[in-house]
């Protein structure tokens, strides 16, 4: 097997989680890093070193697209240049995997969508929650007609970042100076991602319009009294995203979605994935599946029509979720990481069509420059763009799937 | 102590549960019931006669009123006719328990709140989920400070109610007709009245604006479709009624509200009563209790700030339940019938004002018609009425307040 060489852009704390990932899957080699920032290059090539791998480094993106030392570009930058550098590595026809976050405006995503509809160049949104075991298992069970129709969906992006947007002042990190000016849903895809695939969004299927309200925010300014009322500058920060931003999306075909971003105020971590359909419902936070009483005779070693949600996985695990275990189950985020990457290397390949493409990408990544309009509008709703300019009216699944396709 | 007469009108089988609990409490007396449906009275009359209670029967309200046959009126009919039967008692000075649901337009809300501010006749939103046990140990910490700011809040009615919407076409229900005909948030009041509490609504905060986004109507449609596929009639019916409807509601001091109606889809049920401060979070259906870092000391036999709820009681308990658990808990649902009803007979009784007055009331229901408005203007925030007409700005909690009283 020919090794698929590959270049990493962006080597901050996730840019060096997906290195050491990236340096253990087979068939791909690590030729080249590049970041702005010397020290994020130093520390990456010591942890590449342990894995006996020696890329060359850039500190300027030009010269490392230029290189020609890749045949395949992973973006794992700050949110501000995710969509930029993922154009020019297009426009250069170099194959793009594109980390998640990082559209500030509508007309990106249309940007985006544009220069792979020209270049054609291979694209793939690297939205891990996607390979999630859980949301797969889902998954699977709705493609089996086993949720009747999806009605309803939940998700959040639950996680008490706030000592991260506070170190970010100090250690550089995006989310401090986006906290401070922004006002929106600024992270959905993790949430929006797996729903997505469950509601057929782009075939058959689409969002038609969203309602964004804000909480006040509070959060970081009550941290920070408490913890860090030393730092005058700190202290006189104001932040103008809300705590809680409450998005409800509602699509063509009537199914509503209620994303909740929760970032600034202590909690546990959740994505609250919830889908709820005419025959069943599956929760996370609780961990419980719940099928319709009729169901019961499938479920006969069961006292009744609700479960754990675990001892379901032994009936509905999903295939490929079945064969990453029998693989060996690698990378962070309980695997996920692995099996997204995985997923692009193995697409890439063979030639097969990306399992989260850019018009996922476009319309997934839109909540975020949507929301802030909505909010700045007490929730008015907003429309969505069609990124596929109709075809989603007609579009099914890939005639030609790979093994990690999710349609 | 002389008995407190009191006659019930309604005797379905909210009314007769109700009229079970208040065969037991001590100095009321049930004098009268009223209902249309002669087998209600009757199977009242058996109900009670158990307890050795015998009171007149009544078919028609205006006798039932006129009969001056009781000191106080509880109202437990269909949701249609309770704010024409609070009105009318007010009118005649006879003090009223009005039970939950029943706002069809605005308009009744400011109807009630006129009528109490012209005749200022006792009158009691008889909302039970008030006086739950967990909504009060989290009303009773945050009171103590120990939430920080509060900065959001969820709650949802989450009840399989398809099996009670289907029966209710032969039994005559009220709610058939209405997920027929409707489409709104229709039950909001189990939430929102906790909420309300912990969030000082009339008191120096106010809700401002409402959006509420109603997912497909498919849960009763699939439900027929799989049981009730015989019943040409059933099968030919449409319900206009979401199965979800999303509501947010934005505070006056910037908190959210994110409110769910869940009802015609398989679910286990829960008011998923969340409650999000700068410095701890209530979950109910994780049953958690999360307390931000600092607070650590004070959980010193915790090996770190996340415990379970129900463990918390220990140290927050409400002096309400305290009292409660002392005397032994009586009534449905979990004892919160018992503690509404008591509290209610308890004010009457000692000449209190009672501590869920008709502007929570006004300010509850109306959430109904508003988010009807918001629902058909897919989710176009509306403004809520301020029916203190601007007292909300100066009001302070009560001085002299009963034992029962919330604020």
């Amino acid at each position: 097997m020919e090794k698929i060489r590959v270049g990493l852009i962006g080597q901050g704390f996730r840019g060096r989680e997906i290195a050491k990932l990236v340096a253990t899957l087979e068939g791909v080699e690590i030729t080249a890093i590049c970041d702005h920032y010397p020290l994020s290059v130093e520390q990456s090539l010591e942890v590449l070193a342990e894995k006996d791998c020696h890329p060359k480094t850039f500190s300027d993106h030009h010269s490392f697209f230029a290189s020609g030392l890749f045949d395949a570009v992973l973006i794992l930058t700050a949110w501000d240049h995710h969509v930029d550098l993922a154009m020019e590595a297009m426009e250069l026809g170099i194959p793009v995997g594109m980390e998640v976050g990082g559209v500030y405006d509508v007309q990106q995503c249309w940007d985006l969508v544009d220069t792979w509809e020209r270049t054609k160049t291979p694209f793939m949104f690297m939205e891990n929650c996607c390979y999630g075991r859980y949301e797969l298992m889902v998954l699977n069970m709705v493609r089996q007609g086993l949720f009747g129709q999806i009605v309803h969906c939940d998700g959040s992006y639950g996680h008490d970042l706030r000592s991260e947007i506070v170190m970010g002042k100090k250690e550089w990190h995006y989310r401090y100076a986006n906290y401070k000016t922004r006002n929106c849903e600024n992270y959905p895809t993790h949430e929006i991602g797996p729903i997505s695939k469950i509601l057929n969004i782009n075939k058959g299927n689409r969002f038609l319009t969203l309602n964004s309200i804000a909480s006040k925010s509070a959060g970081m300014h009550d941290y920070i009294e408490k913890y860090h009322s030393d730092d005058e500058q700190l202290m006189r920060d104001h932040f103008n995203q809300g705590d809680v931003i409450n998005t409800i999306i509602k699509c063509a075909n009537g199914e509503t979605i209620n994303l909740k971003l929760d970032t600034t105020l202590p909690r546990f971590y959740s994505r609250s994935f919830n889908i709820h359909g005419t025959m069943a419902m599956y929760n996370e936070d609780t961990q419980s599946l719940i099928m319709d009483g009729k169901f019961k005779e499938d479920w006969s070693h069961l006292d009744n029509h609700w479960r754990s949600a675990e001892a379901a996985l032994e009936l509905y695990e999903h295939p490929i979720w079945k064969q990453f275990l029998e693989d060996g189950v690698t990378g962070g985020h309980g695997g996920m990481d692995g099996l997204v990457y995985t997923a692009f290397f193995h697409c890439l390949r063979n030639g097969h069509p990306m399992p989260l493409d850019v018009y996922d990408a476009a319309a997934w990544m839109v909540i975020t420059p949507l929301s802030a309009q909505s909010v700045a509008n007490n929730g008015a709703p907003v429309a969505f763009p069609d990124f596929t300019r109709g075809r989603w009216i007609y579009n099914t699944p890939v005639e030609n799937p790979s093994f990690y396709h999710l349609d």
